[in-house]
């Protein structure tokens, strides 16, 4: 039986859950899976969607990446009559923190809005490992993470503001809400949203827009890897970066097999 | 009919709207006229509330000083997909901002999140001119203002981060919910929370600790007078503030009638 | 003979003057005096010109209202080989701070490249009372100025990001190039744009664009006053605010003279 | 009896109070006040000494100026083990803000080491009202004030980084020592240097420095005066602004009471 | 015979040292070694001190870890009257900076208060070899350090806040006192507390809670041994972290030795 | 025909090009190979040129160093009327950046005015690539770069403010000038200025002051070796860091070949 999941306060039902929401289809993020967050964040810059880069969280390992649907965490300041890490009747595993993880599927990514708190370290070693056993791929944290050591033992690629050895309700914020929309970094994500993070960033893909996106960034993968091997052949950067109308025309044929005379 | 509250976004069902809440009662809030934001944060902090002082917004005018229920609206990162002021199909007064506006009631105070932002301009001359209509009573607002001489000679008191021309959809946030917990400046604001703000800056007082703290803020003005008039009749500091157990009984003597010697 | 204007410094000939330029007509410049920065702002942004409120400084005195031609000055982070405030060889009146100001024209609107440096102070009683004395209308200063008491009583209005003791040489910067392109607070002002400036902030308009501004502006401010009207007769905000197609109607009969029933 | 400066903590002996110091005498002080803040640091500057501006704190009304001998006051990190807010056993009135007000002279400017803190209100009404009582002159606090609106009202200048309802002893920071050395906004201020503050923000001149500074502020301010007067003729600002030696010599004439041709 | 120690100016005693006082025991420092710094964080905020994580300094490596007794390190902003770096008669080596390396013990850690100064290198390649010959264990600047890829190279674990060229007395502060309490990060440390650093940050623990703090994180570090476990075996997060009351149960017993069924 | 390079702008003339520069000789940039970054500072400072550390930028990968001459790049904030990324009628390949690399010689170091903009990835992968090919030597910009993980595997030392998904255009900022003096990190670099960077940052070294440097460098690094092999023997810090006239003798002893007894 699930009692933990209550409420926690008798002044707000905590922890709130958004509605239900759909993932995206494992095709869809095979296929992103190829798409950097440059790429991403540039085509979708292109079609008119400009805020796509969360601002403040770094990867806490080199060469992490991650491409998955969004599970949306929130924190809120705390206030004691409510919620507090300080609170003898506050078990903080009544949260939406903990409850969020009961929810992970495999492949998820956690998108969590924490307000580039410095004083929050919203997952520590257990939580981090307890997201892995349960098939998460990634978190995005717009706040810090404790137990740093540890968790980059786990191997669950992270992308946060920083380390902290505060846990996750010890001072400004706590865990307040699960499956809704969250700002993170500027950034507005909503659940089921397709997230893309690599060494540049964590960039938000609105999932209504993944599919186009995916098609517009095959062809752009393609022709950057013609242009490189034009450069790299000695060719002009004004005249294969990005592709001319003539530069266009030879990369279509090179794409179509065509034999090519050097650059 | 009221169609412009209807959705703006085929993406997702917008403006949010919260559940319905209680305001504080007209009582309570003439008793808690009486109580500076200093002695609000203070005596809450004592009662174990410790974040309640909105960080960032300073009084628009010197002199201001505001007490009433809050009313809430949240802004979120914009997001062109759902809604923006450069999509063609939106249109702003569609969104939250509109809609809290027709909500205001005699003596509310609107509690805005809008993350500090230095690019959004919430509020300018035609949105307060109506809210003041409405009978509006103050605004915080964790964000800009713009139109600021003509809302200046408007009189309603606005504690604001700044001014900006930018309108309130123009850059990086738009509006999304009312009727919502909110995170102002670090403080989480709930519905029909009591709102106490003057040249200090604003305070959250939870709606639950209001009675409580205006009973213990009036026996606090009380002694301050007393301490006051003490320190000038050359009392000491540190005899007379706070109160010792012996300048404690003075000051009941005093309160209850009696004559008292110079200090 | 002007000899100051001369090279300050072997190493780089200073100070740098760029080429010449056109002021706005006064004809322009009058019509743009009934634009408000912020319709000023939101219209540009409209027209697809996006950065043009300058970031950072605001007015040192309440109530400052301009509209002028811009005239530009750019200080660079000081280098002792060059020229220095400690350097006993450099004489401060050599600079392009002196040189802008024997070129300061009737109406002239200074702005400032300081990169908000909390550490210069860019413009003194004697030199705010010299550009006065040639006509200066403004300055737009992103970066401090000094003798703020005096200054005020001088009434040139100026919007600084503080103010300061250390005077333009004193520390980081020295004055380096005038009329050139300079980036000020996130914007890029030309000489010759015209600036727009009140209690809400400075903008930018380019002079290219200030025409159709100007065009546009006008019809929105007698429409707002409309508005205005309505909204004070007990009209619905989002009936009024921004016109409908049925308000605009009904404003249009207003304008041309019809007598209209109460909203 | 005064018990109440006994240590306030087993842990560490509260509060520290540094060594007697000397105070600059009356005549000092009298000519020291016809120097302005930007004077005074652009004359220590000139004699060396270039960290002597407070960077933060401005004055918290326009048209403040005050000059004297500085009296120091420094904020620690509050830690619940020697001393808080939160403490039961804790009085605030053992903590060296209330030692130090009992020390202040005729005169004193109180300089206060807070780190800029937003979050802790150095001084609020009770606490100035003593001050002045005691005939203190003014207060320079890297940190903020809280009980704005009767503070003013008390006419103690006061240069601060803010308001906030915080007391002194509520968040981050108590009292820790007086008599000491404090760093103040980037600058050392030892007990007994001299404070000049006007609108242009706080300054400290070093004791040992502040005879110097008087004698060539004093020339510096008569030129000045000459040189308005010239610019005001209609004379050419690299002429008379700073003088040249030509300039010099029409100001030496002019103030040894020779009549001058019009600039 | 140690001239150097001698004051380095006539205006102030300079380099000023605060009184003897008592490290760790090396068997306390032992059992100490066993918490990380997030687990000592926790538990002092348990135990009533909330202000104990450094803001600010990270490890210069990642995967750095110290326990030691703290010895402790003031810059104050430098001025020229009193001691500088571009001061003919001043040498740098008369500083407290050289001072409080002749006093450091095996196993001490550093903690410097350097106001988190961009401007300031604290200690470069030939400071931090002299420390480690010394037998120094660890440094925690809140400031920066210079000669990086040599410091590293030295294997000394060090907290700073970045790296620049700088030396320590180049721009902005000098080095004043030692053996005194200082403000590190918004946390008060005074000698002879025990520092606890690893990925996560240094946390300051007070000598007087330090006994108390490893008993209590001794059971915490074995409960979390089981939980993780647990976890792997498929237990639920709620039911094992933290421990419920049954699952504590479950832990006692198989910390005494019984074999558990599978969680 | 380098059509590329014309106007871009019916309003401005861009790419703006500075004049001719002359770079450092290979002899002066093999003996600076031997200079530190820190070593660099600190001797210019004693020279009296006091800004040359670049605030900001540090290494994208541990233990990177380059020596070069400066080539410059300046971005200003983007103007749609003027070039914009979303401009239709803009070609990014016509802007400063992409003419810039085409100048790119052997050994060159890139120096990039870009405001520490955490919005533009002022480099990429292509665009390092081309700046590899052409023999560039380093990159050292006050703004961020894309595609970090590819422009690692490139090998070219760059110094950045981080990473961003964001492209050269796509959002404040956007290429405007080259071979122009610009300001990067608080520092003003000419075009043919020589730049040292390692992991403590990067520093510009005024072409004439380049020569004065490296001999005083020379020595100072061999006397550091003196030292650190007196302080490995046990030799006092204050002994032999600096060197005393007693230590400096020494050391010229042991510099001519005399052996020493141990210290």
């Amino acid at each position: 039986m699930n009692t933990t999941l209550e409420s926690l306060s008798s002044v707000w039902p905590l922890p709130v859950r958004g509605d239900s929401f759909e993932r995206a289809t494992p095709d869809l993020l095979r296929r992103m899976d190829a798409v950097s967050a440059a790429t991403a964040c540039a085509k979708l810059n292109g079609m008119g969607i400009s805020r796509t880069a969360v601002q403040g969280p770094t990867p806490l390992d080199r060469g992490s990446r991650v491409v998955g649907s969004a599970l949306t965490l929130q924190f809120m300041p705390q206030r004691e009559d409510i919620a507090s890490g300080t609170n003898q009747e506050y078990v903080e595993r009544d949260t939406a923190l903990w409850a969020v993880l009961e929810t992970v599927q495999e492949g998820d990514v956690l998108v969590v809005q924490a307000y580039g708190s410095a004083f929050t370290g919203c997952f520590g070693d257990m939580l981090v490992r307890y997201f892995k056993r349960r098939g998460g791929a990634g978190i995005v944290v717009d706040g810090r993470i404790r137990d740093a050591a540890r968790v980059r033992e786990l191997g669950v690629p992270i992308w946060c503001t920083g380390t902290t050895p505060h846990y996750a309700s010890q001072t400004d914020l706590f865990p307040w809400a699960y499956d809704v929309p969250v700002a993170a970094g500027g950034v507005l994500c909503l659940p089921g949203d397709v997230v893309v993070a690599d060494d540049d960033g964590a960039v938000i893909v609105p999932s209504g827009k993944a599919l186009e996106l995916v098609q517009s960034a095959e062809d752009h993968e393609n022709w950057e890897e013609f242009s490189r091997m034009r450069l790299e052949q000695g060719g002009r950067l004004s005249d294969y970066y990005p592709l001319t109308s003539n530069s266009r025309a030879e990369y279509e044929a090179w794409r179509d097999g065509e034999r090519l005379p050097h650059a």
